[in-house]
């Protein structure tokens, strides 16, 4: 049973996740790249994940067969688990019961597509399927979190290659979303403002910093970037939750998603990253100071001792930098090239 | 000139490492196992570095020459650069003059050997030369903390694999840290006693977390690990700063630490790991409620899209199960067998 436990000096919590749990001898976990048959996520093994809680399928096809183009599943090894209710329990530590809920989101029956390569008709179905899941279990007790997420490339963390995204809901506020309430909360009370409304402004004003834009979204290499190549996509306009986002802004949102990856793997030669949405949670969907966003994190440099210790990253590619480089680079040539090679395969 | 810039949401600071500028085809950085005769960590080699800051060396052999066996030279390609006084700039963001000091501590003249395989001595000397640092710098304006860390193993960040430790002293409290105070004073503040001595005295109740102890200090899994196998050794006493640390104490610290460290990377085949020094800041070394630590963060899991979008980290090897192993290790018929097979070596 996954347990959450708390961290006495700091109040942070961490998953103890006995379901997946690691002897000595187990790590390091690597990246499968099961195929021939064996991939869990590929058309025809539908009976080799837990049975699907949605999919976008052809008509009169039956859930758990071939049919579908965007399946959700969930996780065999679940970080937290939805049964679990039992009461916390405080000696000298803290720690509750792992509550929650951990799906897959199949992102394309085609084992060797990516964010990069789907046709943009899949990315918008891809989205939609976050928007679905989120909706479903965003005001579901006693969730106060949906985060989604995707992990790109085993360095990224992904187990396995086929294209997924994830989706774990807690039972808590994470830190990192409490501390972004904190600060654009102290922010509006000072200036009134949505902190995330005035940062978009003045990099609208900057330009340094942006690399792609359209009629609804900015991406942009943000200022104090932790990353090399970091870039958030954010909403020009004010939206708090993304459960939401309407069908127009969800085609903006696939479109300036799918050009930015298409950079970001472009320029750095298939970098391994993640993707995470930064979203209001239960109860905040209306608030006037906060604002939904995802980030995408190229994984290039590593997380060390310093980092460990101190909090403070270092990052050695500045953010004006990075976003040139990305400006730069043209997608329509570069799909162009991408199609005539992989003509030349198939 | 490396930059101090602070994220307006979450107020956390990065470094923007100019002098470390990384271009596109720059990544990723691997372990370098430079040998034969090119590590600048290397006896002989004492010209590739800057010149160095102390070094522990028999009598009458020069600085910068042969004859030393712990040696501290400043960061070739430093992080924060003690040269930048200019003042901190804020339009809409706030940056600042990356001012500090990144040195280096070589600690062996033996490429090959390791913490795990040092001679006692030896060790003992490494944690002198940490002391010595430490000392020299933690009351020098305009720093206020001076963070101390060992990266082994490229997955843990280290770039060279000459057994060596860093120092890199901020002139901000870091966040960690700046939440340890906060966790800590409030505990105090609530008990009237320190949180570390306290969950000392909890760990020699229950046991099950615990790796190894000496009369000074406690080894033990923390009941919130985020890491697998991940280790704190904490002195029994109350002690806030790492300066006040007597030659006593220094020896009893240089035991239990390689003695930690052989049983983890005994149990885990060589893992890559952390060992990160907590300390107070400049100012805080008489406090009755902060408490001095090292952690040491084996890097067996990869820190993904769940975690960098929540600040919950997923772990899955329960402390207690960590601990066990730990204590159950061997040291002395290890230390013996890998005598043996040295000597076949050699």
């Amino acid at each position: 049973m996954p347990e959450l436990r708390q961290d006495p000096v700091t109040k942070k919590w961490v998953v103890i996740a006995i379901e997946r749990s690691k002897r000595p001898f187990d790590f390091p976990v690597r990246q499968e790249n099961i195929k021939g048959g064996n991939c869990p996520f590929c058309v025809g093994n539908e009976d080799k994940t837990p049975p699907e809680i949605m999919a976008f399928r052809e008509e009169g096809t039956e859930p758990d067969t071939p049919g579908w183009w965007v399946r959700v599943v969930p996780n065999k090894f679940p970080a937290l688990d939805p049964k679990l209710n039992e009461a916390p329990e405080q000696n000298f530590y803290l720690k509750m019961p792992g509550a929650g809920v951990h799906e897959v989101l199949i992102e394309s029956p085609d084992h060797d597509s990516s964010l990069d390569k789907h046709s943009s008709h899949q990315v918008r179905e891809i989205f939609k399927a976050w928007r679905a899941r989120y909706q479903a279990l965003i005001n579901r007790e006693p969730l106060k979190y949906v985060q989604i997420f995707k992990n790109e490339g085993s360095i990224a963390g992904a187990s396995l290659s086929h294209p997924h995204s994830q989706l774990i809901a807690t039972p808590l506020v994470p830190p990192v979303i409490a501390e972004e309430l904190k600060g654009t909360q102290e922010y509006y009370g000072d200036k009134g403002k949505c902190l995330y409304c005035d940062m978009i402004s003045q990099e609208l004003r900057e330009k340094a910093r942006i690399a792609v834009e359209n009629d609804d979204f900015l991406s942009f290499c943000p200022f104090a970037s932790r990353f090399p190549f970091e870039t958030w996509i954010m909403p020009k306009w004010h939206q708090p939750g993304f459960e939401m986002i309407d069908d127009g802004m969800l085609s903006s949102l696939s479109e300036i998603v799918q050009k930015t990856v298409q950079k970001i793997t472009g320029t750095l030669n298939n970098p391994p990253y993640n993707i995470v949405l930064h979203a209001a949670p239960a109860g905040y969907n209306d608030v006037a100071f906060y604002h939904w966003h995802l980030e995408i994190l190229p994984r290039l440099t590593i997380v060390a001792g310093f980092e460990w210790g101190t909090g403070i990253i270092i990052n050695p590619t500045p953010p004006e930098a990075a976003a040139e480089y990305l400006r730069n680079y043209d997608n329509e040539k570069n799909a162009e090239k991408e199609r005539l090679s992989w003509q030349q395969i198939h």
